[in-house]
């Protein structure tokens, strides 16, 4: 018999259905050998030597020098920062002009490098990258939220093969993000405490979900996942704001990310998956109830109608047995060194 | 540059960013020949004669002779009616056994048909499936919600070929919902009005997004569609519950979805969709501020990072310009004589 289990930050309700047969690693891809791909496509807009196939340059590290990370505006963006916010009510018609930002950051010169394969000191480098323009846009009054993301393969929403991630500020705070700052308020006013603290101590005292741990970060498969290996990496620290990250803590953080990812990676066929950050909407100043965190989400399932017409999810693995595989998978040595 | 708008149902904002040089027709599936589908399938466990390979009958229409429409308990079930609703609280840990209701409607006893090809009358029959299982989940009193739905193709979760649909029943009100009736309780606060029929009210009144209308139902894309074609098919009275479907409207909202639905079929290419139909928790009696609705999704795009970092959409298609298209596909006589 399936149950239920409620995610108590979201509020969610999630079905696990383990029951259903399924084995840790029949959520794994099809084992696709990669086609080869070279370290530099003549096409490729995100390729070094083709810069004019792509939009302007934001930014680039390190300053000096060849660059290792590229800050792009996109080049369709769906927010441009040139213009006015002005919003309009007319009647049941809500709407607002599309101010904000949307960037494209590219992680590597190299066309042919992936997230969880890339060398240690490269993905420090990106996190980085995402700190700066995170701050950039925290500045601008207009901007209420940033998000930082990644799509990672076709099944995740990109065709374009050279590591890359994206930031997007819009001039509003998402109703879903305004909801979990409102329950985070709740949970606070309730027993004084942070309720990302208080996941985070309960799952290192439990364990059963734990997948990676690092001096700042904890990686591990939320009591109430939403899908198979869907991961959540908390920082230890108590941060509102992605922003108020040390250069130690991005340090950590590529170390942490680039675990998981490199046990998804091996363990699972190289998924594609999704992976965000989400942070305090950027007009409050640091609080004692959000905290900031990365989620991943591997697409080996597909949402369907039930997904779409409840909100509900359908879990058909079980998150102490997601995270026990993960802990088990070996990231080769190869893998290691390169960092 | 692109617009934000904001659901006032839903309060959900989308990024409509419809200058990125798309089309209307540039959201419909690639062409693809339907591969020759046989009437009769010896495997399929929905075709008559293959009954022992199915999990257990639940109803059938007509009562007599030959079924025509055939509820079946679904073979993997992600919740079961059997055992006691125990919930338990530990700590930040909250669970619930997995009782409920998972069942398949086979809408028909052809393999080789579509819910967008079904004789009028042979849809208008499961839609009276839809309201009769409704009915009887809505009787149990461990079961909070009841969702129906339809996962059409396999971007839209489902590899099955056999027109089918699906019931699921949830021992709890998924958080969504209860959001959404929190927000049309405090609409009907500030107002003394149903957000629904108001919304319905403007949209008949402007009448730039109106899809189909018939005599007691409207199908229309919203005003802050999430993704292209998304669309809602609102009854013109006001009913909280799915079961106060009278008969006569059965047969009226058989011939709206079925319009819909040939629209997007020939006009897209057939493509991949899902449908829901939204209502009231079970555990309330009618209410004057909520009304129930289908929603139609057509995954004629993918989801990324961005929407599942902030549960914002960017939908790259007008919503105006998405009605204006349907509006001028035209079904073909033979599929309406059909009906």
């Amino acid at each position: 018999m399936s149950h239920l289990r409620q995610n108590i930050i979201t509020r969610d309700w999630v079905i696990v259905a383990s029951d259903r047969g399924h084995r840790p690693n029949d959520f794994s891809s099809e084992p696709r050998p990669r086609p080869q791909v070279n370290p530099y496509e003549a096409t490729c807009p995100f390729c070094p030597g083709n810069e004019s196939l792509a939009a302007a340059e934001l930014a680039r590290l390190p300053r000096h020098g060849p660059w290792r990370v590229r800050v792009l505006r996109n080049k369709y963006p769906a927010l441009v920062p040139e213009g006015d916010r002005v919003r309009r009510s007319e009647g049941i018609y809500r709407t607002m002009t599309g101010v904000g930002r949307h960037e494209v950051i590219v992680e590597h010169p190299r066309h042919d490098l992936m997230t969880a394969t890339l060398p240690l000191a490269d993905l420090e480098m990106v996190i980085t990258a995402y700190r700066d323009r995170y701050r950039e846009a925290h500045q601008d009054p207009r901007i209420e939220s940033v998000i930082l993301f990644k799509n990672h393969g076709r099944r995740a929403g990109t065709s374009l093969l050279h590591p890359h991630s994206q930031l997007a500020a819009t001039p509003v705070v998402p109703n879903q993000v305004r909801i979990r700052v409102e329950e985070a308020i709740r949970y606070f006013d309730d027993t004084g405490e942070c309720v990302f603290c208080r996941t985070l101590r309960e799952e290192l005292k439990d364990r059963e979900r734990i997948v990676t741990e690092t001096d700042h970060f904890v990686g591990f498969i939320p009591y109430a996942a939403l899908s198979p290996y869907h991961s959540w990496i908390f920082p230890r620290r108590h941060m509102s704001s992605f922003d108020a990250i040390s250069d130690r803590e991005i340090r950590d953080l590529a170390r942490n990310l680039r675990q998981v990812l490199a046990k998804m990676y091996h363990g699972l066929n190289n998924p594609d998956y999704n992976y965000s950050i989400r942070s305090m909407p950027t007009r409050s100043g640091p609080t004692d109830y959000f905290h900031w965190y990365l989620t991943i989400i591997p697409r080996v399932t597909r949402t369907a109608g039930f997904e779409l017409g409840s909100g509900m999810f359908i879990n058909s693995a079980s998150p102490e047995a997601s995270a026990e595989f993960l802990r088990g998978v070996q990231v080769p040595e190869t893998d290691s060194t390169e960092g």
